[in-house]
């Protein structure tokens, strides 16, 4: 699947729930952005909203907005994660509109839309597909964990973090183009949905794997992309945290992963879990995740910071302190870059 | 679903992977074993074979000999899990013969029996089901993980492992029976097939869940559990392990579950990963899993001991040293039962 598309981002373009949108904008493999819907931040540049560079895409408030203004695109792409996992109301008449258009429908929420009778006929009827890429694969499509992880000699690291929906992928996506940028091969595994849409050719879905097969799936999928291209690193995007009660993850790529190296993502603006302020569960100090990775014998490599909250001042202060405090490279991503971690992966490169 | 059953161990009875068999044989609410079927171990009682206590089971080499003898269940249950998860082919002619006497099938394979169209024809014609009991819930079904854990105040352990396949089901159920044989009311939280199996009111098949409702559905359970019936404590069966390469498991107990207490369960005559001994991968030293587990802030509460592979002698010695080691009680389930982890649960319940 490849093609032009546009994202609907329903209003909340602004939130990590519409992190699947941003990841689009950022740049896929998979989907040429024609251009965003969202009631709330239509008009803009969808690129310069983000992060402010301009990318030509822009934002319209419907699905109608964007066929005046003359844009068809192949796929139009649910690009936000509810809570829940359902399709908003607000977002259904877009849909119809442009499966009535012959667009296909993609979509990660947890609720099937190719299994809504509504949106089924209209695409039948208009030749329309809908592809739900969180629907679980058949079985025998899945893999069991072999062990084979252990001929893979290319230095493997993750990008882990502290709490969902902070930044884990950006910051892999960053560390494998600094390293192309330095003349070395490099390939992300996606875990998540995001992922998938932007196109990277090795990974799967974690969360809408039956568990018994996510060990195996990593495996095969760091093999696979171990044995067909050879990479000088690979840079596997971590998803949830070690610590997060509404769903720990991160054992599976330390231990069945064999992760050589962590590079640990931190929000300090955000205080509680993602999703759970309310009950006011609190995000602990990034030292407590910092040793439980290494509980793991595997090494934090680098931190990198997300900066939601707070002034960039504060989040030097940040970066001073934690360097001096885990005496490790403390990366900024978003401002900075990521080249101060080369560096550590020329020396895992090198052993 | 309950009745009577014959349960299939496939020439096994006597290792790990008919677990599901011992299960049934020590005992389920939901089937009465009227016999097994193992056409090496046959002629035994199932009981005496297992654990030296007689239990009225008799062993036949295959269904024939069962139904000769006038054995007529209301169930037919696959009692191994082999690697790969597919029915041995031995094992098809008494399905096939069980079906046609209208018996039905209850499996927990990784293949689904119910789409194997020979056998599903047999089923439909002679008025029987087939059960997969490994097949995962509808999504609507499903719960994701919603904080209500922290309104459960009943003291809550796990029996967690160094490796699979070490008796963590048998040792949870041993504490829920000695715990009731003192006068307090405790309840099992199943996590696997087998528990399913044996009837316990409360759990889930956690293998099979797809990744993003294991915690939600591990949280329902224990919650539905504690509204519904007040036990003093729960017992939670714990899955794999921390360390196991193949499927890392138990965080999701410790983060999502907050347990209070953690039972390891070891083989110390075990050298190697249950089904990576060509592989060699080397269980650690249980100081590892001791240590990783009290990373999560739960403290080891116990220590199981399961003697495979080891004389009672020897086992008596590793109870010595781990006593000394650890400073916990250390039990011989088998042996001694579990009577000495009550009074550190009473110690618990107190709180």
């Amino acid at each position: 699947m490849k093609g032009t598309a546009i994202v609907m981002s329903n209003g909340v373009y602004d939130h990590k729930s519409a992190k699947t949108t941003h990841g689009l904008v950022r740049g896929s493999e998979r989907f040429e952005v024609l251009a965003v819907i969202d009631h709330v931040f239509h008009g803009n540049d969808a690129g310069e909203l983000l992060d402010g560079k301009h990318r030509g895409i822009p934002m319209f408030p419907d699905y109608q907005a964007a066929m005046d203004a003359g844009i068809k695109p192949d796929y139009l792409v649910v690009g936000i994660a509810p809570k829940g996992g359902r399709l908003p109301e607000r977002m259904r008449d877009d849909v119809k509109m442009a499966l009535s258009n012959g667009v296909s429908l993609v979509s990660g929420l947890h609720q099937f839309l190719k299994e809504d009778p509504e949106l089924h006929e209209i695409a039948e009827r208009n030749l329309a597909d809908i592809h739900d890429i969180r629907k679980p694969r058949p079985k025998h499509e899945l893999n069991f964990w072999k062990g084979e992880i252990y001929e893979v000699t290319t230095p493997k690291v993750v990008v882990m973090g502290t709490d969902c929906g902070l930044g884990k992928r950006t910051t892999a996506k960053m560390v494998v183009e600094a390293l192309r940028a330095h003349n070395y091969t490099s390939e992300m595994i996606f875990t998540g949905q995001t992922g998938w849409m932007q196109g990277w050719p090795y990974g799967f879905i974690l969360d809408s794997t039956v568990n018994d097969f996510v060990s195996g799936e990593l495996e095969h999928m760091i093999v696979k992309c171990f044995r067909e291209v050879h990479p000088d690193v690979i840079v596997v995007e971590g998803q949830a945290a070690l610590l997060n009660p509404s769903g720990p993850c991160g054992a599976e790529f330390l231990v069945s992963g064999r992760m050589d190296g962590v590079i640990l993502q931190h929000a300090p603006g955000r205080k509680y879990y993602d999703g759970f302020e309310r009950l006011q569960l609190e995000i602990p100090p990034l030292r407590k995740d910092f040793d439980l990775v290494q509980s793991y014998d595997v090494p934090v490599i680098a931190i990198s910071i997300n900066t939601t909250g707070i002034t960039l001042e504060e989040a030097k202060k940040y970066q001073a302190q934690y360097e001096k405090e885990f005496n490790v490279p403390v990366l900024l991503p978003i401002q900075e870059g990521v080249d101060p971690v080369i560096p550590v992966l020329e020396k895992m490169m090198k052993k």
